[in-house]
């Protein structure tokens, strides 16, 4: 099938790229280098040495003979140009990475916050804007964010987008199914829940067919794909906004530092490998829900974790001590976590483990590429509000006297 | 208290600034006159001959006493702006009216519905995002609509804001209160349950006091202070985007067309009176919620008709014919509607129903400035989708050549 991948440079852009590339899709990628931009801003970037866009189209072409054509223009902004891509490309499906998508990024001040409302919410309502406009019959898949469901779910599983609840009428209590309230825990995951109420209402209104990925944490780097060639490589964040928790803690052992965890670290995550997320999304779009069905929701994670066990998990791979600081996020310190996610894997998907990967990571990508680290910018310095800012200011600085 | 009003050159918002400041309160407006450059966009305008706010700010002065600043940029783009106002006023509350209110207009084309979604969220989140960064303890007071609940109820009264819902736990099925399960009706009504999100998010991270009046369709022009003087007219619009229903009807009754219901008219609206609109503002302002408190959301209504009936009402005030015509929304042809509104009433509003009030409404505004009407834009053209523009293309061109 056409598929076009907006934000196709990005972490999970690039490697579903070139997955569907080699998978025999004609592939097309949108991208602002928003990403990039961004590495310069916070003077943080990729562990790995990933190439110029163009430079790793040149690379893919040369090693498969498969050619992914790029266009540079913001989705959410210049929608003339989002329209003519459509247009002349007439994609049966269209990927949607186009967002900002750190949440400590999303918390850092009042323009990070507006940045990442304004980019996210007008990417999602251009692209669903001008499926309509051009009247195509295009399924959109989207990657969303366990996020959107909170971390409060009194030890039921997350069931995937919609809860049954019982509502009362005049004859009594009786089940409905509603999108399942949303608690965001920043501002990046609000504008996936704000994206959530689009979807519903152009599937409704105009029948898109929409399939939102709620996607846990994603850990790896490399796919079969970006391993084919050193051009290829994907990007590996490891710094305080766009490092997830795992990749911190990768990168603290591989430089000899402890391994911070917030707070008691009993919070509960979602994960799935970098590889499966590729494999989630060709599985969502060959299985695209039909016109006029409601949005299909689908958990893309594969397991669940404490950031503590995490902790203990790289630090019995490679020896490195646990510290705790204090939490700049405004959340419970302790939560359990039960998800449901029963459609990829009826669709076939075999999960890679934490557990057996994790060695591999720490290997290919944290210790290979460990003096290219610059260290003192691994601590989260993105404070949720005013007064974890405060409780975390001393530590913080405790911190960056200890990463000099 | 010091009220800033953004958006208070409108509909709305221009009562309220002058109800608020002859209260005796300190008011001061932002207005950035997209409203008036609509007018110009579509071709349409104010039944009532409305005067530059330059003028009408000049006339309260001179009528009254008393002074009104006015500034002028756009809330959701001019932050620097924003974030100065608020520094140099330090209001007590901010009253935010600065949002595109049109669900026709927002329904138009891809332009419309971008415009909006870009409008109305950014201005939300650029007011949300200033008050957190000046750490000022401003209370927030947004007008909703009775349009986020969505027009399915089930024979139950519409709660305030929250449904108690019972989900299931590990011990069996538990109550708990969630924010109304989101069901809008156009990408206008759809910004409002984006907004309702921020809200709960910014209330809950950063402690920050709103209060969300989920309004029902504002009817009658005037208040006490607009009648004061003729430069102080509000505004009243009877086009197919920004006139609602009754005042087309009363609109098409004085220049002698017949009332034209969309569908058999069994749609169920909720309604309220521009001059309980202004005190109802008051009292939400009197009564704003604790600081740390969940967002306090009220229903700004004081009684449901059908359209059918409200088109009989006008028929028996002024002898019009009704006539049925395709309807351009998506939506059921009937619907029941039961609201609360409880806590308006608590706190003292006595109701001008429109049983006693729309005969003055008939003679003040709609007889009285007949002669300044252009009747060829009393037609609702903005269609919903594809298949409801096909529906009602051939009744709208009919439409046309009957109002030549």
């Amino acid at each position: 099938m056409r598929v076009l991948i907006l934000g196709g440079d990005g972490f999970c852009g690039w490697p579903t790229a070139l997955h569907l590339s080699a998978r025999g899709h004609d592939v097309e990628i949108v991208d602002n280098g928003s990403r990039r931009r961004i590495d310069q801003e916070l003077g943080a970037g990729s562990l790995t040495p990933i190439e110029a866009l163009a430079t790793r189209l040149a690379a893919w072409r040369q090693v498969t003979g498969l050619t992914i054509a790029a266009h540079s223009f913001t989705v959410g902004k210049d929608y003339d140009e989002l329209v003519d891509v459509l247009e002349r490309f007439r994609p049966d499906a269209v990927v949607h990475f186009a967002e900002q998508r750190a949440a400590p990024y999303s918390m850092k001040s009042a323009r990070h916050k507006r940045y990442t409302v304004d980019n996210n919410l007008n990417a999602t309502n251009d692209i669903l804007s001008a499926i309509v406009e051009t009247g195509l019959d295009v399924h959109l898949a989207h990657l969303g964010t366990m996020g959107v469901y909170g971390y409060g779910t009194a030890g039921m599983a997350i069931p995937e987008g919609y809860l049954t609840v019982k509502v009362k009428t005049p004859s009594g209590w009786a089940e409905r199914e509603i999108l399942y309230p949303a608690n965001p825990g920043s501002i990046y995951h609000l504008t996936k829940t704000q994206d959530a109420l689009l979807f519903q209402f152009y599937a409704r209104n105009d029948g898109v067919r929409i399939t939102d990925l709620h996607q846990g944490i994603v850990w790896g780097t490399q796919t079969f794909e970006t391993r084919l060639d050193p051009r290829l490589i994907n990007r590996f964040d490891y710094d305080g906004d766009y490092g997830t928790v795992l990749n911190r803690f990768l990168m603290q052992a591989a430089v000899g530092y402890p391994l911070t965890v917030h707070g008691p670290g009993g919070q509960t995550r979602a994960f799935i490998n970098i590889q499966d997320t590729v494999r989630c999304i060709e599985l969502a779009l060959i299985h695209p829900p039909a016109r006029g069905e409601r949005v299909k929701v689908m958990n893309q994670m594969t397991e669940c974790w404490r950031v503590r066990e995490l902790a203990q998990m790289v630090s019995r791979l490679t020896g490195a001590e646990i510290t705790h600081l204090p939490n700049p996020r405004a959340e419970a310190d302790e939560n359990d976590l039960l998800v449901e996610n029963c459609r990829l894997l009826s669709y076939g998907l075999d999960p890679i483990t934490l557990e057996e990967g994790l060695l591999l990571e720490v290997a290919e990508i944290a210790r290979s590429y460990a003096d290219r680290a610059d260290v003192s910018k691994i601590p989260c310095v993105s404070a949720w509000n005013a007064e974890r800012a405060a409780a975390t200011a001393g530590a913080a600085a405790a911190s960056a006297v200890a990463a000099e």
